[in-house]
């Protein structure tokens, strides 16, 4: 059997173009005389169509499609996702579904068994789970085919569900199975689901097509790399990463292929994979909105450089534009080093000294800081100064800017809310300090593209005389060690003294850590590559007290 | 048998504060001999606690604090609501529970069964649903412990849920239904939750002790209003609206209270209800976050008129500044009607003129916007220095910015972000301009509070000159009936055009909402008196091309 697997970009709600993407695929597998083409997980609405789910009309709007796109299967049959109605009244009005399409008709309806409610999936919310299992029976073969989560619960110690939904289907003796999904990247995503996908292959003695979608959803970034796994584990087809592609396989072929044509051929260093996700992000992000321009304010400093760097990559470097915005605290090298990055990348820069902005509101505010002395009054005052003029410049030409604030600022509410937390996206804000340094070195890999200065130089907000980083935070090696631990591993106080971490120092990054809640509540979307981001994955109470 | 029901007010993870507040409820229990003290849902740990739900060492905590309070029930016995770890492998790691606390130890536990997960509820994020049933059995009593949800699946049409945990526990023929609540206020929802009591009491002929938390966390406001409800469905007892109340009944005394006594005692019209708790939202953020003073700006509009009022109701009149911000499209009776205002409320005021700021701004922006025509940028500039100016004051000396956005300028975007859209706070965010309208009648019921002024006067942002609302928006009676059925109602185009709504309008409404997703991202948190309020409780995608 020749089946297609189409890894696809979809964009929430977009049915015109989600259904001209998937029948023009139908039209391309019919030409190579596919069997069956397979989609990822509810293609024809986009995922995740969060509380779009909710309106009636949206879910009809998905069965007009879905009877659309099953007119175009005569030849080739198709397995497409699309929410459904529950047709019983008891439980939650809809179904997360797979739809096998044949002969032009609906022929068979799969349902999610396993739906994943926690970190940034909310799937219960929407969806009653699946109770009942029936293989696909297509020319001669028997199709175990399941959505997404329900092949993960598998191989923990722990197990998230009370049982498995393959364990039902194996008792019909599939040939295959076949998983329709939208799992999102992070940098240990793709090991996670090989693991996954081969401790199934490996209980159930029989291959896996996994058909992931790619593209990005404003927080969410859907990474490919869909797979066919043979029975003994190995792959037999790797799909590319962070791209659109259509691949066609014979079933009864299932040795794996040489090292350079399988696995590897897409497989880069984790910080190779963040760069490519973070590129993927701003790309999709502006767009799927319609918006062609990004701003950015240029610092000098690392995270700016390679926001301007990344964006160039996404946007093109005739659509960015920097902005320098010296105040009498910036150092004479902030400008010479941003100067450079931009002749390097090729891109427009115009510097404006924010001096006499500055200026006037310290006259203005003068009578009524009644000589109080200089502090954080007066730094945000700057960064705030910034960020009204690069509003201005997005409101007067279109640029959306883009924030710079990575995740260990994010993380201890380093960053001044109204000032360079301003931005219609945060590229940074899930990359640690560390992490943008492995970033830098990964984009200067072949040639210096970002100015040795900016990664050497000790991280300033510059916003005071002489003012370092260092004065108030814990050095970033350690700071992101106990971040990781805290956020990503949610390890509380006792486990990270256990861990050899200084109490004092602990409370005090906690503290920062849950005092931040208000400021994070108002930063923009951060594009996810960890497993825990802050956006929709992490959920926390402004006022919660605990290590408060 | 004597029943205390205990309506109190948590802090979510203060352990300390809950521990002790349960504890000196159920000492005034035992010093007025009452067998049985109830609780509200998840006391101990507060709710919601969300993410620090995932914490173990939380966990950890949550079990420290039980076994605490489990040694003050030697004498009076108590439910009380807790979080507790999954003995079983496999399923999620928590239950929801109510523990039966007796001669100083833990006698029996319940597991919640139904776990709302729409709207503002994410419990299947952390909780697995219960399975078993078994009434509570003290002084010759069989109790029916539920908690929350669990007596909500009833009634209705189109049941949420496959089943109703009191299906099972009336088969073991229990004397009295009890509930454990954490059932957030909104304007309808009092009606809703005796309408699902009484329906309860019908169905299973015995009747029920209803007790709900009360109190904000940040969002989410408690309002309380615990009850009695005999098996005729009339109320026996009733507790007090938006305040802590301990209330003491004999479980054979069944017989309604009279009117004046009972359910009505304290009933208000629902714009009181709003109008409560907006001041108990307003009064918990600011406490349970640790801080005492407010700032806003003052504009002469009736919308930080509204604010004022309230933020002076609910932290004094000496703990409220308001900076009155004019520029040189200000209407000269802004400034009178606001003064006037101050002058009401005995709270003080300062004036700052922006225009300094805003020419020096328009100056260092010149060379850069090539003469193009006066547009939204600089309408935003005023508004972004006015917030510069606010943040200053908010930075300088500890106020807390109090943010005047109301729901319908929510909803379509009509607002600056960074510039009217700071605040830590959105106090009006839930209520529509026509019920802004309400309030301040009902403010003004016994006296002019709010000058006349401001209530008669049409609408303005006064960023341009003579600018009206209306200039750029339908008018409000309009636009927040087509708001409402689009966002209460999740009604889409096509009904709202079968509504008898004009089509272009609909049109032109729905596209300004989508369209304004990424603004509301960045908006602060809001305090919910709705069904349906912009926040945790509507989850929507940016990139989301629906209706857009």
């Amino acid at each position: 059997m020749k089946i297609c697997l189409a890894q696809l970009n979809y964009h929430v709600g977009n049915f015109a173009a989600n259904t001209g993407k998937i029948i023009a695929a139908i039209q391309t597998a019919e030409a190579q005389q596919a069997d069956l083409i397979v989609f990822s997980e509810l293609c024809i609405s986009g995922y995740p169509s969060r509380d779009f789910l909710e309106f009636d009309d949206f879910i009809s709007q998905c069965a007009e499609a879905l009877n659309e796109i099953a007119k175009r299967t005569t030849k080739v049959a198709a397995i497409v996702g699309c929410p459904r109605r529950n047709p019983v009244k008891e439980g939650k009005d809809l179904f997360n579904s797979a739809f096998f399409l044949y002969e032009g008709k609906v022929k068979q309806i799969i349902d999610k068994t396993l739906l994943p409610t926690y970190d940034v999936f909310d799937e219960y919310r929407y969806f009653e789970p699946n109770k009942t299992f029936e293989v696909v029976l297509f020319k001669g073969k028997r199709l175990a085919v399941t959505i997404c989560e329900d092949i993960w619960n598998i191989g923990d110690e722990n197990p998230l569900y009370p049982a498995c939904p393959l364990d039902e289907l194996i008792k019909q003796s599939p040939d295959i199975i076949i998983n329709l999904s939208a799992s999102p990247f992070s940098y240990i995503q793709h090991e996670a689901r090989l693991k996954v996908i081969r401790a199934n292959v490996a209980r159930y003695k029989i291959p896996m097509v996994y058909v992931n979608q790619v593209g990005a959803q404003t927080e969410l970034i859907f990474d490919g790399g869909s797979v066919v796994v043979n029975e003994m584990g190995e792959i037999v087809e790797q799909l590319k990463f962070f791209e659109e592609e259509l691949l066609f396989f014979e079933s009864e072929v299932r040795s794996a292929k040489s090292e350079e044509n399988s696995n590897t051929r897409h497989r880069t260093s984790d910080i190779g994979l963040v760069h490519n996700a973070l590129i993927l992000g701003i790309h999709d992000y502006f767009s799927k909105l319609g918006f062609k321009k990004a701003i950015l304010g240029l610092s000098g400093g690392i995270d700016s450089a390679l926001v301007l760097y990344l964006a160039v990559e996404a946007l093109g470097k005739e659509n960015v534009l920097s902005l320098l915005l010296p105040s009498g605290y910036s150092s004479d090298h902030s400008l010479v080093d941003a100067i450079q990055l931009c002749e390097n990348l090729g891109t427009k820069y115009e510097t404006i000294p924010i001096e006499q902005n500055f200026q006037s509101f310290l006259e203005t505010l003068e009578p009524h800081f009644n000589g109080l002395p200089f502090n954080v009054a007066e730094e945000n005052l700057q960064a705030r100064v910034r960020g009204v003029l690069l509003m201005a410049f997005s409101n007067k030409f279109g640029y959306i800017l883009l924030n710079t604030t990575n995740k260990s600022e994010a993380s201890v509410g380093y960053g001044t809310l109204y000032g360079d937390m301003c931005g219609g996206l945060a590229v940074l804000g899930d990359v640690y300090k560390t992490q943008v340094y492995e970033l830098a070195h990964y984009i200067n890999r072949n040639e210096e593209i970002i100015p040795q200065n900016i990664i050497s130089k000790a991280p300033s907000a510059e916003l005071r005389p002489n003012q370092k980083d260092s004065d108030s935070l814990p050095e970033y090696d350690v700071l992101d060690k106990i971040l990781y631990q805290y956020i990503e591993k949610r390890q509380g106080p006792k486990e990270l003294v256990a861990l050899g971490f200084e109490k004092p120092l602990v409370d005090r990054v906690l503290k920062l850590v849950n005092g931040s809640e208000w400021k994070r509540f108002q930063a923009p979307p951060i594009l996810r590559v960890s497993p825990k981001a802050f956006g929709m994955g992490r959920r926390m109470n402004i006022e919660g007290k605990y290590l408060g």
